[in-house]
């Protein structure tokens, strides 16, 4: 009988030339193609790979229980959404194991904060998995902006929204660089710490990086009301570089 | 008369399949291709590329000034690199003044400690300039250890190892993932920091992530005669997943 694995391909940040060779291979040739997303959306995986997929190409799309009720952060959704991760492992193992690969799509680079990684954990020991990098989403956005990010001897640090407030301040200040990833309804503390860290100046906002209606505009003249959901929010870092003398 | 361009192509961690679609093609059908090393070394960037380019396709390796008798951190290695970039910058904007399309190779992503970087911005208003993003070395190494780099809330801190101890204990301390670039001999004085910051037991060494030859080890069992010089070190955030209720 035919061994069947989960291959995940790293999509990277939306433009599909940004796609890594070995995963723009593996997509289009694929024969089961899984992907997230919120129920009654196309996705944006799918989006992405949109006029790739080889006719006849089955797909599974993996859609996020609907959890509106739920705090975010509640035992009770996090529980859902074991379950969730739970059932679709044993269904990409249960194809694994009939012989079948299985192309799982994922946003930007799969280890970095991505949802495939919960099915990852889950599959370790019960099917042959394979991840293939991809180009991160931050890395789209501080290329959407032109602007190298950083230089010399600047820290990065890469943060999410969801942090308490003081936490955010206490990172934002410490770093030279910054990448505020899972912005969303997080957009309105971000811009806060931003400003008590004394960095909102330097604070750009990107959003679809590298995707059509691409937009990048500076934080501190963005009105509240006109923020949107997916974006993130950048600083360059402006660390030592070789300049002429004066 | 036709008017050139300089195109610089990320090339990603090392594997040649992890190259972006586009830069494959720009890599493929360049005319002209430059790319920066030591001299008498081949060139990691070059290397990457080996059996990609088109026969006849002329090279131009910017060959970095050689330094040894001066320290790193003085005006006058920054002047004679300031002078170097200069220089190349002269020479490939008179190339594309030319008509020609010049593809510059870049390990990683070019816009993150970078040395394309410092032509780009010497490029600006002379050239044309095109810059595709590609898979950072560090996302590299992180899949090569196989275990995801960042989950849920996690901050993940990207370090020069080129900085002062006491500056890398605070922030190696104060982060959940930690990427640690630039160790080479800077590697004793990142792993006193991180024994000090109390994360010396969930640090890795990975050298030529992705690439033959590739090591992962845990770099609290490395002999520090055995460290390699182009290596990264990497600590693993343990944050936030939904997990089945016990």
């Amino acid at each position: 009988m035919p061994v069947g694995r989960i291959l995940c391909a790293g999509l990277g940040p939306g433009d599909p030339g940004l796609i890594s060779v070995r995963a723009d291979r593996a997509i289009r040739a694929a024969r089961h193609v899984a992907y997230f997303r919120k129920r009654g959306r196309l996705g944006q995986a799918r989006r992405i790979v949109e006029g790739m997929l080889a006719p006849g190409a089955v797909e599974w799309a993996m859609e996020y229980p609907v959890t509106t009720e739920l705090p975010f952060d509640s035992p009770a959704y996090g529980a859902a959404l074991a379950a969730f991760y739970d059932d679709w492992a044993a269904r990409l193992a249960g194809l694994a194991d009939a012989g079948h690969e299985v192309v799982v799509l994922c946003e930007g680079d799969p280890f970095l904060y991505g949802s495939f990684m919960h099915l990852h954990s889950r599959l370790q020991d019960r099917a042959a998995v394979e991840v293939i990098p991809g180009i991160p989403g931050m890395t789209g956005c501080w290329h959407a902006t032109g602007v190298p990010i950083t230089w010399g001897d600047d820290v990065l640090t890469v943060l999410p929204g969801t942090l308490p407030e003081d936490e955010l301040v206490r990172h934002m200040a410490g770093a030279d660089a910054l990448a505020v990833l899972k912005t969303g309804r997080n957009l309105p503390r971000v811009r806060r710490a931003l400003e008590r860290a004394g960095r909102l100046d330097q604070a750009w906002l990107v959003e679809r990086g590298t995707m059509p209606g691409q937009r990048v505009a500076r934080l501190a003249e963005i009105e509240a009301a006109d923020c949107p959901y997916f974006a993130m929010v950048l600083v360059h870092g402006t660390g030592r570089r070789p300049e002429a003398p004066e």
